[in-house]
């Protein structure tokens, strides 16, 4: 493997998160040597720009890969479950953005601002988190940190790129149709979604827990790395195309103050604090869309346990929530590779409070 | 007063809220002799359909009041300031829906199904709660007379209507414009509506937290009749037109177990659960508009307490979140008034509980 530049491949990059991943890569100036577009034969023959030029989709073959160096996985489960374990004996990384590795204990679940360290120049596969959980981290890590997580209880505003660029198209198409009285239904969900709000619609447990929802708990003691956290949330569809908002109480093991809260916050590197009172501007979707940066405001101490403070946090779904980290993840990757050291102190403090 | 047919009089007939009055006091057959409207200056001669006939607007007059004995009061605080204080000389029952004096220990706060035995034959005002509290409350009540609530953090998805008429209109001018690449801006909101949510825009106190998010402690309280209640809420305005959802984490003094509050709230006149886990259909807005119940469901037993749980919520803020609730108080006034008794079991339980 050449280490200065880099062979890159994309599976899926006609989706959503594929065409965000080649905008970042290109905007990110990720060195790279060569680039393979893969998808789903429909989209074979299809030309994708890139920093100048056109990449001609691939049909998906496992003797395509012979080159690759670092392969990005968003296409989903399927496809993942297909050539993801058949790749594993080659000599590339791969970072898969779909859900199959996540709850893998050999395989690390990575948000690069708070455990990147468990990426070194010899991983293979690394596994990129929920977008709901990503966005989530990145305000509550340095709180963490500071103070120790107990409890979260979380209640999300989820965009409709969650469900890719068929359920943004869904919103914008039933919307026109509500405001036409051309109200012809898409057969895409069994309920409106234009002006109307859903539970998120995955499969749920025996204890009425949704996988969305159980994602965010065991994604989030995965990448905290610490099994004892408590969290409930409630995930929530909006009539949002592209950023997660999220209402956040959390519990912490030591005494909280709002003003400490805010200059980590402050500083933190990925997370900006908005907030202007006199205009009642704060953390909202159309601030967060098309920014890579997590956005966060009113941190309210909670009136009646000096343990605890309230939060909201905006995030682009198809950024910090997907793209971007898996992007962050390959700079991870690719600094490794270079012989870069991880940042010692930050992986010093991250094992501090497992 | 006559006790058998009531003189009835609509302050701000011609808004959201006075709209839905009338058809629901049509709709309800309310015992009604007179009826006038009364609506801004603008609104003068306009007419509004009541049950077959139409209702001219009035100018608000003091002495138009002489002979009212019920005044539906939906007009907003600053028309409530003006006229209520000098009315309340006259021998009428007086029902604000604003909050002016929804804090005033001297003036019931009612949700008729928990506190109407407050309302008396000689009661001459009641405040009507805030939306977000009254569609909260519907279901909490069953289980708080059943397991004694502790502390309740709520996050709300608000819908448009909470804003009156004129929020409504924007929302879909907005999306129209949107939609049509159109983007006239209108100078309603700082920022957009259209596929966007917002933090509920009324004031913060010191402490960062608003003024509805305020609403929602101190009215839960007074209407609950306990002052040790902890109460959190983070109130949000999303793209939904009158229905208000709430994802609901409740913590109760005693042990809960979800089977109970299922049969508890399964038998709660107001309440209605819906859930179809098959076709993943749960409250939602778009089920919840233009009904008089409010909808919960996904009760799920906290993981990490034996005495708490997690629901969801929704419910016409229209209906049960204003009107509805208003004309409830009125039925339960009119039922005083004709020698009623009220359910003194309600009552029991309900003084069991302070």
């Amino acid at each position: 493997m050449n280490t200065s530049r880099f062979n890159v491949a994309i599976v899926g990059a006609t989706g959503v998160v594929g065409r965000e991943l080649l905008s970042l890569l290109e905007k990110r100036n990720f060195p790279i040597d060569t680039l393979k577009c893969f998808a789903s034969p429909l989209s074979v023959g299809q030309k994708l720009p890139y920093n100048g030029t056109l990449v001609e989709i691939q049909a998906l073959d496992l003797s395509a890969f012979d080159d690759v160096d670092i392969a990005f996985f968003c296409a989903g489960s399927a496809i993942s479950r297909q050539y993801i374990p058949q790749l594993l004996e080659k000599d590339l990384c791969i970072i898969d953005s779909s859900s199959l590795y996540r709850k893998d204990p050999s395989v690390p679940l990575v948000v690069p601002e708070i455990n990147g360290h468990l990426i070194t120049a010899s991983t293979k596969l690394v596994s990129s988190p929920n977008c709901t959980t990503s966005i989530m981290l990145m305000p509550l890590f340095p709180l963490h940190k500071e103070f120790k997580i107990k409890r979260i209880q979380v209640a999300t505003y989820q965009a409709a790129s969650g469900g890719g660029a068929k359920l943004m198209s869904h919103l914008i198409q039933e919307t026109q149709g509500v405001l036409s009285q051309d109200e012809r239904k898409t057969s895409f969900l069994p309920f409106p979604y234009a002006f109307n709000l859903y539970l998120h619609n995955t499969k749920h447990d025996e204890e009425g827990y949704s996988e969305e929802e159980n994602k965010v708990l065991f994604e989030t003691r995965k990448i905290l790395n610490d099994d004892t956290l408590e969290i409930s949330a409630t995930c929530v569809r909006v009539p949002v195309l592209r950023a997660h908002s999220e209402a956040i109480f959390v519990e912490f093991h030591e005494k909280v103050s709002k003003e400490k809260a805010y200059t980590l916050l402050r500083n933190t590197p990925g997370v900006k604090v908005v907030e202007d009172y006199s205009s009642l501007t704060f953390p909202m979707p159309s601030l967060a869309e098309g920014q890579e940066d997590v956005l966060c405001g009113r941190i309210r101490e909670d009136r009646f346990s000096p343990y605890a403070l309230n939060l909201w946090v905006v995030g682009d779904q198809l950024l910090k929530g997907a793209a971007l980290n898996s992007v962050q993840i390959a700079e991870t990757f690719a600094k490794q590779k270079q012989g870069g050291t991880y940042d010692e102190k930050q992986k010093t403090l991250y094992i501090a409070h497992r």
